[in-house]
């Protein structure tokens, strides 16, 4: 499904007025307003093909209608997101799920959007009908030399996937790890893994990056190899300065500082990319930002402190991505949610006032750091993001007008009610 | 499968010698074991129905060989466990996924294999093909009268079912709840959720248990309407004498002192029953024992202390269930361990010198109250479960008669090696 | 220390202009602009007694000066907060730290600041010097007659106390529990301790209320005999209808659903009230909304709900009371910044729009229902919370002011940097 | 107090019989019981020198009769406990609660009892009386310079005691950290403590070992500088050879997995020592194996194939202290029972049949590797225990001739019982 011609002006045109005043009222707040919508022109977050269609748990799922049933229709999917929010402009694709039968086709199509390819995505955590190897006892970390040497292999074929459609990056998730005492020899499974992913790293084109994801755990429930950020990092030191540590916000303990690890990763200059969505328990991959806003914020300051002590440009610098999965809501309204939730907390993120904090800090005024924090947090920056959108020629409200035009009821009549997409 | 005549007899006779060398210097150190061995005998274990099948997660199921393809293997399947180890004796079917055709044989075959149909349990978590409303948000709590009546007939159905099989219990587990805040209004969850209840209570024989179990998150995300034990004793006493509390022991909080839930619903009279298994993380349904075998000990400490005061029989005073997901080992296997662990567990809780405890606990004594715990767990007690279920004509290992004799081959033999049975 | 006549009225004249601005464009954008201030003025928050010191951990404490040596000088502290933000027009009382010698002077001190005291909180969780009996095992659950019956009579005495000063309530905290399995009998625990606080009710005027508060850990680390929600709930409904539960919201197992809890308390008529602070780990006493300012909405949120469906006065159906530890900020700062970021939480929830939430409820409108949440949340209500503020005769920024005219300081000069105020 | 000549040998003689059916039936079901016998002689377990007064909580402390008044009579009392169970073989300081007088006279002493010292700790956690500059924000990480040169100046200090001693190691732990978002720049932080360490570790003699120690939070509530095993890993590894990080079984975020945390660093060759303890919730510093001793077990387990895989000693090998809290407890009975279930601990995982277990582990046998481990811990191993300690001189049963003798009379009526021992 396309936007007909005029319907963002027309939509935009009815909600100008009361935008401008709210637009009015910050700009004239904040001095530095023009800057921060700047930038968040220029930040875009990608969406993984997978999280177009509804998700499950291990009781069950219930599919909503109009899943998108092939690469185009979820590049479609997420071109109508982009158009919409102007904020989407990359997609981010799972092997084997989204295979390209004609990479030029994708490409071209991809572009008609304005999308990139974000990082790839390898699947070595289900077993496929043609698949010869099991990964049920893991794969990079395997026992059997041959398990691994699939799974590597399936990596490098993902790389090649990627080469061809100009992605830049590999993401790499393993569910490896362990459900019982005694099931694994940690180090073993270490060393397996490492010796694993030197392979897929020499695979690496020079301007590649391999993002190495952890997770506390599930699928495995007693271990898992790639378990935390320290785990990660071993890793990635290992193996080389194309190497870098993926986080994402669901695959911690339970009061984890994120944080704290994010300042430190950029530190080592091994932070790769992010993960976005939001969680109470566990890897609940909800929507970002609507559980615990404070802590995205607190993130987006620490990110843009550690990216502009190293000059890293804040679109560019680091892989921005959402992975949630949608059980209960339609997929595209969520995404935009988590997209809101993300520009705003990027947005307040940048209104702090820097130098009093870092004045705060070195006088050990903890109650001024947090009052300048706070400051940031409480105001009220949705008109920016708006005005980002707006100029960029997008909807002032996206979720408004995705459902003032019926974009689920169209989809469902273009592709059926009872479309599964691939995914979770 | 079946065992043949002789299997037992010949597996028990070259394990006779060093099982007796072990038991005499056992029985020698403990006065009381006849006791205890005969306790053991009696205790009985349920196995659920849908465990008899490799378990999965979201991300992936890696389904061994041989799972059973109906009713009547999975009982053929309890039974070979019931024979072997003696401590099986019931199995606890799942609607819709158990709809007997013909109960009358049923009832025979179980009885072929000595089995009692233990708790019937209703599934309105998932949505069946022929189903006309839908369980995505919630059937006993749903705002919907029309679904709430759908998931309450459906349990009523459960009963009748289990009437016919001559079962006397029905466990609801709710996965209501909901996923992101505002999404329920909980005190109107809660209400409908109360109604529907009182509805399928109605439906209750006499002489039936409703057990109400509560889990404190997954599938649902933010709120569960059945969320903890606080919750469900709200709903239990509400509805009255005949609904009782369950216990599933991986449906809490992190750090949760599950020991003392279970003291404290004993002394109000409203402890129904147990689902065994263990955790690391969340509900992770991994083999009961093979994490926490300390905190299983305290539990039946807990449990033996509260029922022997209410003089309430050990093995019929509340309902005894296994609830794993075997995603790793073969699910057999698996649930062998799980027996063990818990008949492990009891015999070392029976062993417990109360009257020291009692003293130690007068004089606040906590060095000796911990010793005397300790005491008993660190005893090694395998020798008396071996005897029980010896005298009751069980292998004194099941575990290796079941490799010995190869029964995973034979199921796969006879069922094939893409059987995939009902279940998660 | 006392504010000099026009230092309010000084500092509201530099800042009034600003305001104007900020809260002129607010009211327009809020229709019910004037009911949320008007409830806001109503709305206060007691300040505790042992909160206006430097609090510590085990590890140590670090004081700052000019801590009040007395209860006159906390009533002081208190007064002074008062003043400067108009909304901590309460103190409540800890015994034996604040026994007072002269009720009638003590009386006239707190009128003389606008204050009235709030629940009087009871200590059977230290040792005293004069003190027979022990509370090492606890009090109000122990095995010994002789500590329960000390326990109790101090309980009565607190209340005498209350009554001399015309508070209406008592708070009953137990540390009692245990730090290793087998200590404690916990249905024993249980019974002596509902014996106990049925003595202590029995004592309580017709006009009280007594408040049971829950903990899930520490100062035990097994076990805590009013450990959650449910077992107050126990308590409480056992005692009567003067008896409530009141939560502290540092006082759960990690990842609680705090609002849930909430509701269902005001659902059963048992809610009591509130202990702010805010943590990210444990009872970690921070300030209020400086972790999960989010959870602080959606708690108010269903505060509200629930009240208005009992159509229970905001300010006076149940106890507000910050109960923090400030071991690195400036006590006083510390505390106006909780209630700083409560007002704005209680604001934030009156915003909602009840009636389309309801709507997105009853048709299960997820996005909807999340964005209305949010909608509120993401709302910068700071100038409605200032007007209130302004308009009862406080400051505009009463940190801002605190800092100012050099409270502290003042306060060292006249009470010395040696000073440790009472409590933890 | 010293015991008299014969007290153990007449405690001895009368458990010998039963002890020795026990251990008779032992080493014939275990042929390498010898070989475990003679690793359980070497293996010693340093007691802190604050543990043996009772501690408390920010709550309150509730101190018993006897403790040590002084280090001689630390020194005294760990020398009872080593001479009870020839376990405990050596103690650790803690400066400025234990600075000695007399070099000379304080190592006569020690030597009299059998003992060494082990690391050395420092303090900066707390401000001491004559001290220039506060730790209110920290130490080694502070922004201000002056701060962390006392606090660098004061580890050199305690290496000098060390050396004096014939101690070979320091232990670093750490408070520093934040209680709120915006107080500390994590990444200054880190650099300012990496400095400070550089020059701590610059004062270390070539045969001395750093121990640096993390902590996931208390008594900071937001951040820990040295957080996690992640972090400690990060400054030990820029550090150098000498520099070890040191695991404390209470630092953890909830549901860690230690175990396989303690195998990746051995398996970097970084793993420095032990701090033994036990906990349910945070760091509740409760008595060793009474909460979860199967993962005690199981740390034991990786403890011993990482540390054999390098073949380092292990009594050697790593630094073994008990660091616990004993606030119910006689402290001395407490260490006994800790020392008791170390013991136990390493006889079970010792007792484990590694190349069976290997064997399951390369043919993904899940089953049986769950059983090599389970069949380990569920054996009686205390016979060996016993024999080893008795073949060392030691008490049958350290706790039952502890309590026999009426050692805590003794010490109240030889010390007082006001005494209050240094530290927490």
């Amino acid at each position: 499904m396309k936007l007909r011609e005029n319907e963002i002006n027309d939509h935009n045109n009815l909600l100008k007025g009361s935008h401008k005043v709210r637009f009015d009222f910050l700009s004239k707040l904040i001095p530095e307003s023009e800057s921060i919508i700047s930038k968040l022109i220029n930040f875009q977050i990608a969406i993984p093909s997978w999280a177009l269609g509804s998700g499950g748990t291990r009781f069950g799922r219930f599919p909503g209608g109009g899943e998108p049933r092939n690469l185009e229709e979820k590049i479609e999917d997420v071109g109508l997101l982009h158009k919409l929010n102007c904020s989407s402009g990359a997609i981010s694709l799972h092997i084997p799920w989204d295979v390209p039968k004609d990479y030029r086709a994708i490409k071209n199509l991809a572009a008609e959007y304005g999308l990139r390819f974000d990082a790839m995505n390898s699947n070595t955590f289900q077993d496929q009908e043609e698949q010869v190897e099991s990964y049920k006892f893991g794969s990079l970390q395997h026992v059997n030399k041959a398990v691994r040497k699939q799974a590597i292999e399936h990596n490098i074929e993902v790389i090649k996937h990627g080469i061809e459609l100009g992605s830049k990056s590999l993401t790499v998730w393993l569910a490896d790890g362990s459900c019982f005492p005694g099931q694994l020899n940690f180090r073993k499974a270490f060393q397996n893994t490492l010796e694993s992913l030197r392979e897929i790293y020499a695979a690496l084109p020079d301007d590649w990056k391999m993002f190495v994801e952890y997770k506390a755990y599930e699928p495995n429930f007693y271990s898992t190899t790639v378990g935390d950020w320290g785990q990660s990092l071993l890793f990635t030191s290992k193996l080389g300065p194309k190497a870098y540590t993926l986080v994402d916000l669901g695959h911690h303990l339970p009061n984890a500082n994120i944080e704290q690890i994010v300042s430190l990763l950029l530190m080592e200059g091994k932070l790769g990319g992010f993960h976005f969505n939001d969680s109470k328990y566990g890897d609940d991959d909800l929507t970002t930002g609507s559980i615990k806003p404070y802590q995205l914020f607190l993130i987006f300051n620490e990110l843009i402190d550690g990216m502009d002590e190293r000059n890293m440009n804040h679109a560019s610098g680091l892989g921005w991505m959402i992975d949630a999965s949608h059980n209960l809501k339609d997929p595209l309204e969520d995404i935009l949610q988590s997209v809101e939730a993300i520009m705003i907390a990027y947005a307040q993120a940048l209104l702090i006032d820097r130098a009093a904090l870092k004045e705060a800090q070195l006088s050990n005024d903890v109650t001024s750091a947090q009052e300048i924090l706070q400051n940031a947090f409480r105001t009220d920056v949705r008109a920016l993001v708006a005005e980002a959108r707006f100029r960029s020629g997008g909807a002032l409200s996206p979720l408004k007008l995705f459902r003032e035009i019926g974009v689920r009821n169209q989809l469902i009549k273009e592709r059926g009610s009872k479309t599964i997409a691939t995914g979770l």
